[in-house]
This record gives C-alpha cells, structure tokens and sequence, in this order.
C-alpha cells in the first residue's frame, strides 16, 4: 500500500494537473466503460458485430463479511476503507449469483459496449477492468465504431442492442466525437438497459421520494456500499459532498438524502468551502481538483470518501505521472475517523457496481430473484 | 395586512394542526388545482366532457416592475414578500402574452383538470382561483368523475387531453381515491402537458446540469420567482430548505441550486435543525408543521420563504380556524431582512406559476416566442 501514501501534499495550485482527457472521472463514462474484445467496423459494414462470452467462476469465493482495515506507514488514525478488497468481495458475490441464474434458468447476464474512436486512455482504462468483468462471468459485447462514424449509426447498434434479449446493459463510452450529439444518442439506450443510471428518468425517481430508480450511477452507488460494507452509519448524520456532476456529486447527495442523511452540496460558487466541510460528519469529494481538501477542512472523527482520479506530473514515475484524489490524503488521514485512498478506493467500486447493475438488469428482465 | 400579522406564535406542541386534508400543500397538488366549470359524469356516461372559455382581458395592466413591499403593524424590520401583488403582476403579463398569442395565431393556451370525487375542501380551495384563470384568458377544461370510478376512468380522459391539440396543460387533482394508483395515474399525462412539473422526467432535467425540465413544479417556481422579484441575489448565497417533499422541498432546493446557491436540505431526521438553518442566508420553510421556525432560527438578515399553509384552531375566527405558515412570523419579522407572509406570500405564486405554465406549454407546442 506504499504507493497509496504521498511524500507530499501538493496543493492545487501548485501541482500540475495532467490534461483533462487523462481524467477517466471528468470524462464521464469512461470510469465505467467495460472493454471484452474490439471489433471495428468501418462503414458499410456495420451490420455485424461479434460477441465474446465470459462464463462465471467456477468456484465463488465464500460469502464472508469483509471489514475494510489495511494499515497505513503514516502515522495514520484513520481506519482504510479498502475499496480494492471490498469490490472483490462484491465481486465474488456477483460471480456466485450469476452462476446460480445461469443453473437456474440458463440465462447469463449481458453488457454491451460501444465505442467511436480511437482513444488510447479508454483501452489502457478498460484493460484494468477486463479481469473484472471475466471474474464474475458476464457476458460482454462489443462494438468499435470509427471516430467519423454518424450518430445514426451509432443509434443503429444501440437499437439492435436494445432489442437483444441476450443484453441487459448497454454503455455508450463517452467522451463521443464532437460532432455527435451526446444527449441524442445517451436517450436512445431503453431505460431498462441503462446500466449507468444517467437517463433522467432514472435521476427524477432517485431524486423522488417514493420512487425507485431503474438503476442507481455506479460510482456514488459505490461509495455509499463502501459506507454500507465499513459499517459507517448514514442516518441522521451531516454529509457534505463537494462537486455537484451529474454522475458522481449530484446523484451522490441524492442517496445520502435517501438515507436520511442532511446533505448540503458544495460547488466552485461556495464560498468558505473549507467551513461547511469542518462540519459533515461525512464528506463525499468529487470535484476533479487534486489535493483540494486540506486537513483542515475535515472534522475530527469525519469519514471521508475520496472520488477524485486525478493524474499530476511525478517525474519520479515510470509513466510520468501519478494518481491522487482531490483529498490531500497524508493530512486527511490523521484528522478523520475513516478514508478511501486513490487509487485502490472509489475506483474499483464504480467497475463493480457496473456489473452489479447489470446482473440487476438481468434477474429483472427474467423475473428472477 | 392586519390579518397576516398573528397576535401570538404558538409552537408547534400547542398549536392544534387541524385534519391534514384542511391543508393544500400536504395534499399534495390540489394547490394548483384550477376549477372553471363542474362537470359530474356518471358512468356510463364518460364519454363526453364540457368546456369552458375564457377569453384574455382586453385591458391588461403595464408591465412595470413592482418591488414587494408593505407596510407592517408589528415592529418588524424585515421588508414583507407580497406574494399577492407579485402574483397579480404576474397574471398581468400572462394576460398580455396570451392575447399577444391569440390576436397573432389565433391560439389560446388551454388547462384542462380531472378530478374525482366530490372534496369540498378542494371545491372551496379552487373558488379562490378561479378568478385568477378567467382574468389570464386561459381555457379550462373540466372533468369531475365519481368517487367510485375506475383507473381506466381517469386514464381515458387523461389520453382525450393528451390528444386534444387544444389543451396544453393537464392536471389531475391529489389525492385520489384509494383504490386508484397514483402513480400509474399521473404517469399517463403526456410529459409537453405535464404543467405541475412532477414527472420524474421532469424532475431528473431539472436535478441534472445541462439539462432542462419541460416544466418546474409551481409552488417552488413560484419560492424562486419572489427572490428574482424581489431582487434579492440567490448565486453564493447559503440556503437552507426545510422539507424534502417531491412538490415543494426537493425541486426548491433543486432549483436554488441550479441558481448557484449552496443548499442544504433539512428534514425530520436532521439533528439540531435550528443550528443548521440559522447559517442561511436564504431559507424556505416547506414541512408543514405551524410555527416551526422560531426567531432563533433565523440569522440576522436573511431571506425567509414560508411555504406552510397550516390551518389551526382559532375560536375568534368565524371559521374556527386560521391559516399559518411553518414560520413564526412575529419573531421572524424582527430578524429577517425580508419575509413572506401566509397568507399572501407563497400561496398565491403557485397559481400564477400554474398559468405561466401553461402558456409555456402553449407556446412551445405552436412554437410563438
């Protein structure tokens, strides 16, 4: 865990943030776009696209409760939440539950991918989380299309995904080409196959009291299970989330509402940021903005969740770079009761919510509990 | 103003809530419900329905900005939100738009409202607003179906109006009654005619950045038009929303947002609320609970909405009872740097935003700016 724990504490100012693109958080869904294999197609050949099944784990690892504990080489209080173990837990009970469908009814859950373009950061992305979604036994499908490709056609393979029984998750890889209408062709996935969460309607019944959403987005769906799996009650508590994205600092707020937490959103317009923050019991930091919050901003005690996945320069690294989050975690992790390092926090979670959406998707299309 | 101005602030522990059903906001949309003309069908007679027209005034008043303001019996120091004239103003310039809009395109925007049952609450509510309907020139469309109807009932008068190009707003009067599925009820009216703006739908555009809601519910709509009339600034500001309802709470603070304040949201499970609300600079009091908010409450200065609309018993009253907000108003008075009252404050903008809406809708389906 050694790599977990920075020597220094770069402030935001001083730290060189690596362009936006390598940013899988500020780019939307790459943070939860699953790769199986690519197949491209250059027009006119769109007509086919091959699949490649994954079948589940023979051998499940036991159900076992995981309490989320690593120790730390900083003279640390905070407990770890170690996200990497805990979505390896959620994955194994994944990999039982879609083996029992499988036995059961013989159907296996299904992920459908599309992708236009040729971009590097996604691939290298995706390669990380292929052993993922191989674990679990979900099968995937595929389709690369190239970066010139039209929005009719990207629709034309998401409409033969939505009328493909086999498919119960389909994720359109964002950033799109900027010629393409990215609303337009998000809408055009079926509600009831929009694993990620992001359709409106899907937001309108989180946001709604006594309606139940489709899909909950992976990553705020993730930190609230880390909450769930650490044991750190929710209710009654005050929560804080800095960063109000749709698909982490809005949605996030909403589930802690549901949970009868009292949230209150900070964005780049509050001011005193650092004084509403002192108070949460709870913080939930998905601003994109390396080392933001300060040790000072965290009441003792706080438990902090940490979304940020931002690359800043490290010349002492092979690849030039490294990751941290938007939590200067060597001050942060003396103050608070609990934290998520980055990486090997919030990261692995959104991966693994993706596959539990899509085994949701699955056993509701067939009625299966 | 006498009236507004109580000669006591009862708390919420003496105060005698009269029956909920007495309250329009805790019944949820009957506060924007809008009679023109009853017509009771018996089955087997569904199968026609009675409109009613009114033409737009022919003298609509000049559309000078009108800053609320009242003079006050009490030694308050707060300026008073007049949500009666704001909403009078209101009505105006819905006048002169839906004339603009008929003498231009012959077209009149039209509301049409179902209800079933016979509530003589909800009878003696909409006379008060029916005034207000006839002065805009909008056309209302009534339906009133027997308590005992069926779902399909009121389903096949909500697919009439979803076809008729004449209507532009549909709704469909809460609560209703037992037997029937709210819910699936409320779903069937078209999203372009969904003017109260509870789709969830509508509530995900209005939650997500980058997106927007066909519609803004009316009573919150109606909280943030009183700030933007009243020139008080809401961007960097500190909210604080008291309530988590679908129709008021959750979309005000939505809204608030979207306006770039930082929002918190207080709720029933939300330890030392006083503590939390006395940091706003703005707060709308939506929980329907009389008086909830005490002087203390407040810090010096801030901008207090009062959504509540509690009738409690009152013996001097010839009616038994009267009419008071979630907020002590007396105390409050002397805190804030402004204030609604109730009556006259909230309520009669949630009838106004009712109309706007429908002229929204109006104008967006024949596409007149």
């Amino acid at each position: 865990m050694a790599s977990m724990i920075f020597t220094d504490c770069s402030s935001s100012t001083t730290a060189r943030l690596l362009p936006l693109a390598r940013n899988p958080l500020l780019r939307g869904k790459d943070g939860v776009v699953l790769f199986r294999r690519l197949v491209t197609l250059t027009p006119p050949n769109f007509t086919s696209y091959r699949r490649t099944l994954t079948l589940g784990s023979s051998s499940p690892s036991p159900l076992t409760h995981v309490t989320a504990s690593l120790a730390t080489e900083a003279s640390a209080t905070a407990k770890i939440i170690d996200g990497k173990s805990i979505a390896k837990q959620i994955r194994d009970e994944i990999s039982v539950e879609v083996s029992r469908m499988k036995d059961a009814i013989g159907v296996v859950p299904g992920l459908a991918v599309i992708i236009v373009g040729d971009r590097k950061d996604s691939a290298t992305y995706v390669r990380n989380k292929r052993k993922a979604c191989e674990s679990v036994g979900i099968n995937s499908f595929e389709v690369r299309l190239p970066e010139d490709s039209t929005e009719q056609d990207v629709v034309k393979f998401i409409s033969e995904f939505n009328d493909d029984s086999s498919v119960h998750g389909i994720l359109v890889q964002l950033p799109l080409p900027s010629h393409m209408n990215e609303e337009k062709i998000l809408d055009a996935v079926r509600i009831e196959k929009d694993v990620d969460g992001f359709h409106p309607l899907n937001i309108g019944c989180l946001a709604m009291r006594g309606r139940e959403p489709m899909f909950v987005p992976c990553t705020p769906k993730g930190c609230i299970e880390l909450l769930h799996r650490s044991d750190i009650s929710i209710k009654g508590k005050k929560a804080v989330v800095i960063g109000r994205s749709n698909i982490v600092g809005m949605p996030a707020a909403l589930l802690l509402q549901n949970e009868n937490a009292t949230v209150s959103i900070v964005h780049s317009r509050t001011p005193n940021a650092e004084e509403l923050t002192r108070q949460a019991d709870i913080v939930i930091a998905a601003v994109g903005v390396p080392n933001m919050v300060k040790g000072n901003w965290i009441k003792p005690g706080a438990v902090v969740i940490d979304v940020g996945i931002n690359p800043v320069e490290d010349a002492k690294s092979s690849r030039g770079y490294r990751l941290v989050g938007d939590v200067c975690y060597e001050e942060v992790v003396k103050v608070a009761s609990a934290i998520t390092p980055v990486p090997g926090g919030v990261g692995p979670m959104t991966i693994a919510m993706l596959l539990t959406n899509t085994l949701i998707s699955a056993k509701r299309a067939h009625n299966f509990e």
